[in-house]
């Protein structure tokens, strides 16, 4: 008769018998969903969350609708309070910082503001998310990350009344919305950035439309323009921002050049780490090496289906699905994530913007080789109301022509078909059959060949 | 030396040298897509298309919009006129009925205000189209269908300024768009029908919210109630509809009772019709057994891909693809139509509704087993200005999980959705499978988890 034995990855000792304890780093999207998925398949085990920062669950990509006050209560980012979680049987702890993890032992070192304490664990899962990647210039260190509910609250009521001058460094889509929300609070927006475009996600053509309507909307783009210092008072305060030799006034300083993988701790413990520098996980997002630990979003690694590599992609959607099945497979279930495409979507100014799969220029730095068609169309019948401009270009396989990217760029209605083209290009459709799916036709919605036929068909031509 | 030689299909006699003669008859859609991809194919070939109507290349769908004053011109609605046509190198010649189609000789009559004649072809494409099945009740027959862009225009002009009562016979989507079109011109609507719901393409759970909304805008729906008589004055103009033993007055009476294929000369002709009693084609577009004479639109059949059969779906979108592959294989060319799969979309009042694939009903009559789940979500983050409720129901093939259909209600934003299903039930992609697809994800687009992906881990689950 079996009365006990040991889960792989347990804790010496610990048997069927005793609760097991799932222990979880991070209390945002991938690291709620994991404690979340495993509560649902184990109602006995023990779940505990360490989250350093004040809230859990937030949705960080609604902060800058919080900033231009599209959104007026920032609390209702917060889609789960640690209240609401320990009513679901899962002890989130705020204010808890886990400096260290020790593998062997399965223990981790968490520091609040009681001090510090040894917290054992049998599974593990890391989900650390990301943190800003500053530019290495002086005063950089003194500008406020807007990654917080707190710091939008703080930005809104700084530019509430509107008046003065921002500048925004870095010109990807959280520059971009960050620089609108200013521009909509009736600021004076420069955005400056290093490369000669603005959003790196999109191909340089499908970029200019976007940036045209960041200066339709009297944001000052500054391109090709490494920024020297940013000048501060005193209390801390900027007073203006120096680039390409050339001085911007700034009351208001938002960086956005990106964030890295919050790394550090986990590879301290001998957490193995990709060519992105983010966590390595296999497709069942397990550390390699290290049984029952396990790491799921921002600070993960995905494998993109197209580039066949591994990525380091920040983005709740990626980070939800992969916490969600971390927190299954630590539970005894043999769930695989499938990996990405690089899909994304963003409202910028008057446009509607996404992408997925690879563009041009990333197919050309992998080597990749690809032919490629951009049309211009409406997003509805031309004569219904609200019908707009809508860009599509597509990136396929000479020869084949099967479907490797795609992007858009177009008023209300454009941007979500993106999601046509991903389901196309994860089961492998060809351009020329893509060009004959039997979309949806009505007039308010498209033509009668919806633009992503149309651009098919362009495509199919050249492939 | 070749100096000659016969087209397979051609009229005897004629040469390669000789100008080959392409007759279409029908100029909407199918036809004047099949003029105009067999000139680009082919500059020399003569071209030439009959219409019986005043007009080409309109867009019936657009009608309703007319009607309700939402599109104002309703010459918005003719895409190409037949000196446009004329200018391109195509014959279109309005007013010329086609009373007769002789095989043997390859040679049509054709009648018009000038009398009859009679025009030879080497390759022919019949696209007829459609014509409205009328209720077989006294009075029908004086109501004026609403098919046509005079037809709209002379509707709006009786209705504008409002006042009066309206009945629409009939609560398919076409039935419902002119009931909105009456309800929002500030007329007083009832809608009869003598099936249990509205929206027959729909599940009775997801028509119920079409209804409701339907019923939200003053549309009072009559369902299960057999129109007994269409009262009329001398002078043809309404009094009343009888149905289901009550009288429901009428000041203008729209029949939306659906179409049926304008296969009268052809099948004359000797061209074989399907069940659906529309033409059978192959999948060139053929008609079966008389080379060089091809189908397309609304008089012909198409095959559903899921239901493995053919049926007859009247929708511009298939006729544009149809006509373009009949017109490009009349000129040599080797192109296949894939198929349907039933996608369809309509705005309806507060709801945007759409459907492809099968339904349960669909299933279940099709004797095909299935699972199916019902969610309802928001169309953006719940924190997001515009937020709104959308339903999504799929439906799965046991076992497999493979996606067999789906049903969108919802705000705006929510039924363009319907093309990501289609696409994955094009490719045959299962339920699980979809639950994990990179989809798009942004707060004003959708929330983390896109309502497509709950609904089809919903489903997944009963797989």
């Amino acid at each position: 008769m079996v009365v006990g034995g040991y889960r792989p990855g347990g804790r010496a000792g610990h048997s069927f018998l005793m609760a097991q304890r799932l222990a979880i780093i991070g209390g945002d999207a991938g690291g709620m969903s994991a404690a979340a998925s495993a509560r649902r398949r184990d109602p006995d085990l023990d779940i505990v969350a360490f989250e350093r920062g004040a809230y859990t669950s937030y949705s960080a990509c609604g902060i800058p609708y919080v900033v231009g006050g599209v959104v007026e209560d920032a609390g209702r980012l917060i889609s789960r309070s640690p209240e609401q979680h320990r009513e679901r049987g899962i002890d989130a702890r705020t204010g808890a910082e886990v400096v260290a993890i020790d593998l062997a032992a399965r223990e981790l070192t968490v520091r609040s503001a009681t001090g510090e304490s040894r917290e054992p664990f049998d599974q593990l899962v890391v989900a650390t998310g990301a943190e800003p990647v500053l530019p290495d210039v002086p005063g950089a260190d003194a500008i406020e990350p807007a990654r917080t509910v707190d710091a939008a609250e703080r930005l809104r009521a700084a530019i509430e009344g509107g008046g003065g001058c921002a500048v925004v460094i870095g010109a990807g889509y959280i520059g971009l919305e960050m620089a609108e929300a200013f521009a909509g609070s009736g600021l004076n927006v420069t955005m400056i950035d290093l490369a000669p475009q603005v959003m790196g996600t999109l191909d340089a053509d499908m970029a200019r439309h976007v940036q045209d309507a960041a200066e339709a909307q009297g944001i000052r783009v500054v391109l090709e323009a490494g920024v020297e210092e940013i000048e501060t008072r005193d209390d801390g305060t900027p007073v203006c921002v120096r680039a390409g030799g050339e001085s911007y006034p700034a009351d208001h300083v938002v960086i956005g050049t990106g964030a890295a993988p919050a790394v550090a701790v986990a590879r301290a413990a001998g957490l193995q780490l990709g060519d992105s520098g983010a966590l390595r996980v296999d497709d069942h997002q397990r550390c390699p090496g290290h049984d029952g630990v396990y790491a799921a979003g921002d600070c993960a690694e995905s494998h993109h289906r197209i580039l066949d590599r591994a990525v380091n992609i920040q983005l709740g959607t990626h980070a939800n699905k992969q916490g969600r099945i971390a927190g299954a497979n630590a539970t005894g279930a043999d769930l695989r994530f499938p990996g990405v495409i690089g899909t994304a979507v963003s409202k910028i100014c008057k446009w509607e913007v996404a992408r997925t799969g690879i563009g041009e220029r990333e197919a050309q730095k992998a080597g990749i080789a690809v032919v490629s068609a951009k049309i211009e169309d409406r997003t509805r019948a031309g004569y219904y109301p609200g019908s707009g401009p809508i860009w599509v270009k597509l990136v396929a396989e000479p020869g084949s022509g099967r479907l490797l990217g795609g992007q858009i760029v177009g008023v209300e209605g454009a941007a979500k078909r993106i999601d046509v083209l991903a389901t196309a290009i994860w089961a492998g459709l060809a351009v020329d059959e893509f060009a004959l799916l039997d979309l949806s036709y009505a007039p308010p919605f498209s033509g009668v060949y919806d633009p992503l036929l149309i651009a098919a068909r362009a495509t199919a031509k050249l492939a």
